[in-house]
């Protein structure tokens, strides 16, 4: 397989950790996530959004999106559950964390920590302001259960660490959250589990 | 089944929309869209991101996101294939559409027909922006292709759908896209189809 990548992207990062988790062999190709100019060339007849990842199979066939690249590597895994309730248990949180928790941790870190110029300060106060409100979400949840669905690590895990372990590069702490703190440990923990920047 | 509902949320119309696909029975609890005040009490231990669609089962248990409830309701039906990739297809244009879509589409139809207040300019003019650019995204794809994945109808047409054929409410003119606009037609032929306002 081909992986259509960025090394500093919570979105490529999952990829990268369910196929740890599974020992999947793919090659990583490396494209930049502040020069988008050649994306349409690269990877326009992949990925109808043109980001990465973006993920080739061995016999050419594509997917983008996270999400779906997880659901389709993780499927007769056990980090899929085959129960109806729990892969849409599954599916809610990977959802959630799209759109939710993405779009304000992901955009607040980029913002604060890739991106050249200084940000607008009014908009980094609305992502924080948001990006609160999902992190006391998750919070509420992680009080009362060990993982996000299903009762065990699932690819839901896999989607919501990605940013959520790297919060404090946008500018959260996390130590408001300790049930947070304590499932990212839980993650980290899991077998086969390599970091973001491996 | 009681679904937590708003009459006027794309969202929500996708879950009604499979099931009168499927002639599902379930009580429509209507909660307001611009009003969100009671949002925790009457739906925060259902749903962790308290928004509309959450449904609840029979049995008690209960689901957020439209994208994560299609999956259930759509489990073992024409509506969600069985095979792998198709599946990730499927999810591939749900997470697309819950990404680049609905935070501009729909957005920009809530700003300018159910918010009294002038929308900022300079945020209708973002919206709509973003949002041409996944119209043309839509357009390229479905100028090959009948429907979004697997080849037929599935809950990625339902899922794209709903906010897709209210762009016009949203300020989009999709007569510079005709195949999304054929594709529509094909959508409103399919049998049990209901309109968002039934």
């Amino acid at each position: 397989m081909r992986l259509y990548d960025s090394s500093i992207s919570g979105n490529c990062y999952k990829v990268r950790l369910i196929c740890a988790h599974l020992e999947l062999a793919y090659e990583r190709h490396e494209l930049s996530v502040t020069d988008r100019s050649n994306r349409a060339e690269v990877i326009g007849h992949l990925n109808p959004a043109q980001r990465v990842p973006t993920l080739v199979l061995d016999d050419g066939r594509s997917l983008g999106e996270s999400g779906a690249i997880l659901t389709y590597l993780a499927e007769g895994t056990p980090y899929l559950p085959e129960d109806r309730f729990d892969r849409a248990q599954v599916m809610q949180w990977m959802f959630f964390e799209q759109y939710d928790l993405e779009p304000n941790i992901a955009v607040a870190r980029f913002l604060l920590k890739y991106v050249d110029e200084e940000p607008d300060p009014q908009l980094i106060e609305e992502l924080q302001a948001k990006g609160h409100k999902t992190l006391a979400a998750l919070e509420r949840h992680l009080c009362e259960h060990p993982f996000l669905a299903a009762g065990k690590y699932t690819i839901a895990d896999i989607a919501v660490f990605g940013y959520t372990h790297v919060a404090d590069e946008g500018g959260f702490d996390l130590d408001a959250y300790p049930a947070v703190k304590r499932w990212i440990q839980r993650v980290q923990d899991q077998p086969g589990h390599v970091p973001i920047d491996a």
